[in-house]
């Protein structure tokens, strides 16, 4: 049997480290244990190498589709590499990030040409798709002091607060148009975004055995 | 007024060094010496970035996608950053390849569907496109002879003759249909070349102040 993909996605500070730790108890109580992480841009060796380029701070002006170029190349490679190749193993991958990160940031955030992000989502991606998407959601504003605490902001966390905006917009757009996206509450108690997580992610592994 | 965007392409071992200096000194000869020079992919620092990673050889498997997005990266940085400010200076930009080259290796070599293709370069690019195309023609077979002599090979050079000889055929395809282009007969002495390249490019220039 092939695994499963479920993809982690929300904003900056919408707890998406506290969220992974909560779906691998679920999986691991449902005695799913052979896992795979991948985090989005990079997780092998070219995508990483991409993601340092995407995410500093460049000598020149990186243009928004240069961004968008790099993030589909780091997508590809991580795609065929590693994603594929361990859900045809049967094991199970747990993503920081997916497609739906391009569709809200560069879409929605950087107001990018729709025709382009569904022409290459299509053209690169495929059927393929992730089985699960736990969307995180948040205020930007309450994420980003959140994030604030961990030290340096990268090129991407520098936009303004329209940026992110924009950003959960197109994103809680993409989730409701997605049968198979769950919205989270992120604002939250931690307590509590733990335990909608955990019942999201039993009440679909249940959907799956029927 | 703003300046000119002559192109290079052609195979390895066409010729293109020599015939940058023919073109250098057919230009000057006609009092055109505000020179901006580029190479494709490269040309920019993120762009040169980009260049190491599609030319050397990796850890990981390459996707032809990868590469692909990864060329329009650099190249959308060369042209927003370097092309278009050099033009609008009234400066001539001679490149060192450009689109043709995507659309002739990764469209004829590795076969990448012509959608993709047609949709990246339109989306990417737009309307932008060089003002003169140089096509230098020449046998895969003669010119990996030619190009042999240099030393090592890089992970595009080290491809298989049939590669070539596709990226040869789109080449002469996409020349025959551009009525920017033209097409010099590289297999010839260098001497003929030069002089094929020279009276080429002073026929063009005599056009443009009619």
């Amino acid at each position: 049997m092939t695994g499963k993909f479920i993809v982690l996605e929300g904003l900056e500070g919408a707890g998406k480290t506290t969220a992974r730790q909560t779906i691998i108890e679920a999986l691991n109580e449902q005695g799913i244990t052979d896992l795979v992480f991948t985090r989005e841009p990079g997780g092998t060796p070219l995508a990483e190498k991409l993601r340092q380029l995407i995410k500093h701070e460049s000598e020149e002006l990186i243009t928004d589709k240069a961004e968008l170029l790099m993030l589909y190349a780091a997508r590809v490679q991580l795609v065929e590499n590693i994603i594929k190749p361990a859900l045809n193993e049967g094991k199970w991958v747990l993503g920081d990030r997916h497609d739906l990160s391009s569709q809200a940031y560069q879409g929605g955030g950087r107001q990018l040409d729709q025709h382009l992000l569904s022409t290459l989502k299509n053209a690169i991606l495929g059927e393929f798709e992730p089985d699960l998407t736990l969307y995180l959601d948040i205020d930007p504003q309450l994420g980003l002091q959140r994030a604030s605490h961990r030290g340096a902001l990268d090129r991407i966390e520098k936009q303004q607060l329209d940026f992110f905006q924009r950003t959960r917009q197109r994103y809680l757009e993409l989730v409701r148009d997605n049968p198979k996206a769950i919205t989270i509450d992120a604002s939250q108690s931690i307590e509590q975004v733990g335990t909608d997580i955990k019942s999201a992610v039993k009440n679909w592994i249940q959907t799956l055995s029927k």
